[in-house]
């Protein structure tokens, strides 16, 4: 199941981490095992229901948007191997593959929105001959990827208008190729830039406690040649203060309505130093984040996490007292009133954010 | 060389960390092993040359107040060992014994300060016999740790104004007793006021990368039955924005003339964040930190320091590629603007710092 390649694709003249894709025979996703990030690079071939399952399951694949691709070039690979032209045996075979990826993590919604559009294909198409719905299927799971990568193109484009070549960005956490396809979000405009031959110096937060920051975007960037240095969370003041940031991109979790903003936490820390420091703060993510259904940040529920993430995880030995208590909140909201402009694949929002967010929806 | 005692001593009602330590039969210095917090908690009874250059050598005792008081307990070990009655033979050997725990850390000012005071004993009394020398170097090290504790008081004293009973308090780094004597400087009013029945809920910054708050300042506020918890450096926005901070008190390694305060990296961005809540933000220190041959903060050099204590201290494996820089500075300068109150133990500064630091000097 597991082969490794050293070498990443250049695409673009950029090198960009390709993180989930279908072999070219169409008998394999091939991903990058995001668990062994940044220390190996290692890809890993998945054919069979278990490769498929344990690679979501483990988190080797991760990032809404690349869970997503991920499943829909699954089960493809599955239907492919169902063996049979009889329309009954074979979706009987594919309801039973697809109910057990989508157990693989319940609550990821991409999952099983994926999987749900790969079935409508085949319960669409009854009339088909089965070789003809598996042409269907691959086309369709193409374009769940292709829709990701229109979208994190077109939020790379709006975002890379707000900048220009030499700029310093600081950005926190990840949200970029590894988490959705080929661009990314928050990272999209520094890729973009990258391939029309723009330099930016980009400054990554580490992002206590997952590192994310670390792990992943410095990797990222490092990967395709963009200048990136890693601080601690709690450096940001000061490279601010050096006059090293024109501008600070981070993704999102959730927008409400007027434009307050839930991403990982540390992100309203950051957008308040941006304001004392008079740099411009962007929120980058899909319209899809948008949830009007949410009227003010207030309306965003925090997920509180195990405190074992501060105090043991990575370390070689506890870094913290065992009685000593951890708040751990995995993700904050930032006000509107410290955001710039909210950049989505419809284009960018700027205050008042009630209208201009209902405006592009 | 080493000793285990797993009880903490009771001082004044209140259980707190005694640091260092002379033996009570004077044969010997007490200390907690820092180098082994906060996962074990091992006093080491120091007696030889050996022992306490290899304690300081290894950072077992930190904190410059903290080595000065060990180095004088144990420069007065050492002479109490000479062995003869003739004061030149006796001055020779204590040189001796000065010069080679004074080359145990070159660049700690305290290390030094301590054992020329205890030097000065020695060639001041010249005509006293030797036993009687020894006596006064027993005192003149005793008076250096009780300075320190008398300064930690009167600034715990002076903090202890600035709060009241229950509130929360947000502290970054480490300025508590395992420094210091005692009290220590900014944590100094949470000790006092827990000896006087008060409680507070203090919120302990981990500190990245070294991790102060994490490893020794929860630990010390715990073991002293303080209400603390810990989070990571990020998370002080969202705690802050819940309500849940009245006050922060940092502590500071250089004050400027005009009130600028470089302290632990991380510290100015706490500043700008109490500042957009509207909390008092407190720096606490001697007034021997004041420096006003440094007009501004611009006259303060601060230190750079090796990337891998960001990638790889502490880590069971590196959390970043090798190729990523890494930007990774020891101290931040807050601006003097930031500040509400400085607070020393010859009284409290506010603005205009020009005029009220250089007063109490």
């Amino acid at each position: 199941m597991s082969e490794k390649k050293q070498s990443l694709r250049r695409i673009d003249q950029v090198t960009m981490i390709d993180n989930v894709r279908l072999s070219d025979d169409g008998t394999s996703v091939v991903i990058i095992d995001q668990t062994q990030l940044p220390n190996r690079t290692e890809y890993l071939t998945l054919q069979t229901p278990e490769d498929l399952y344990d690679a979501i399951f483990k988190l080797k694949v991760r990032g809404a948007p690349a869970i997503g691709i991920c499943a829909g070039f699954g089960i493809y690979v599955l239907a492919r191997t169902i063996g049979t032209e009889d329309y009954d045996g074979f979706f009987r075979k594919f309801k039973e593959y697809k109910d057990y990826l989508n157990s693989s993590r319940p609550t990821a919604v991409n999952l099983s929105w994926a999987l749900n559009r790969m079935e409508a294909v085949v319960t669409g198409h009854r009339d088909l001959p089965v070789k003809e719905i598996l042409v269907l299927l691959e086309k369709e799971c193409r374009e769940i990827q292709a829709e990701d990568r229109r979208m994190c193109r077109a939020i790379s484009e709006y975002g890379l208008s707000l900048i220009k070549d030499g700029d310093g960005i600081l950005t926190h956490c990840n949200a970029g190729p590894l988490a959705t396809s080929h661009y990314g979000t928050a990272l999209g405009p520094l890729f973009l830039g990258k391939e029309r031959g723009m330099e930016f110096k980009v400054f990554a937060d580490e992002t206590r406690p997952l590192l994310q920051g670390a792990r992943l975007t410095s990797y990222e960037l490092s990967s395709a040649g963009i200048d990136v240095t890693l601080i601690c969370d709690n450096m940001a003041s000061l490279v601010m203060k050096n006059g090293w940031i024109q501008a600070c991109f981070v993704g999102c979790d959730r927008v409400a309505a007027n434009g307050d903003t839930a991403n990982k936490i540390g992100t309203s820390g950051v957008a308040i130093l941006a304001k004392h420091y008079g740099i411009p703060f962007y929120v980058l993510g899909p319209s899809s984040t948008i949830d009007l259904s949410c009227k003010t940040g207030e309306d965003i529920t925090i997920e509180m996490r195990d405190p074992d993430e501060i105090k043991k995880k990575f370390y070689e030995k506890p870094m913290a007292p065992e009685e000593v208590k951890c708040y751990n909140p995995a993700f904050d909201v930032t006000d509107h009133t410290l955001i710039t402009a909210i950049v989505t694949e419809r284009g960018i929002c700027r205050a008042p954010y009630t209208e201009s967010l209902a405006k592009i929806l």
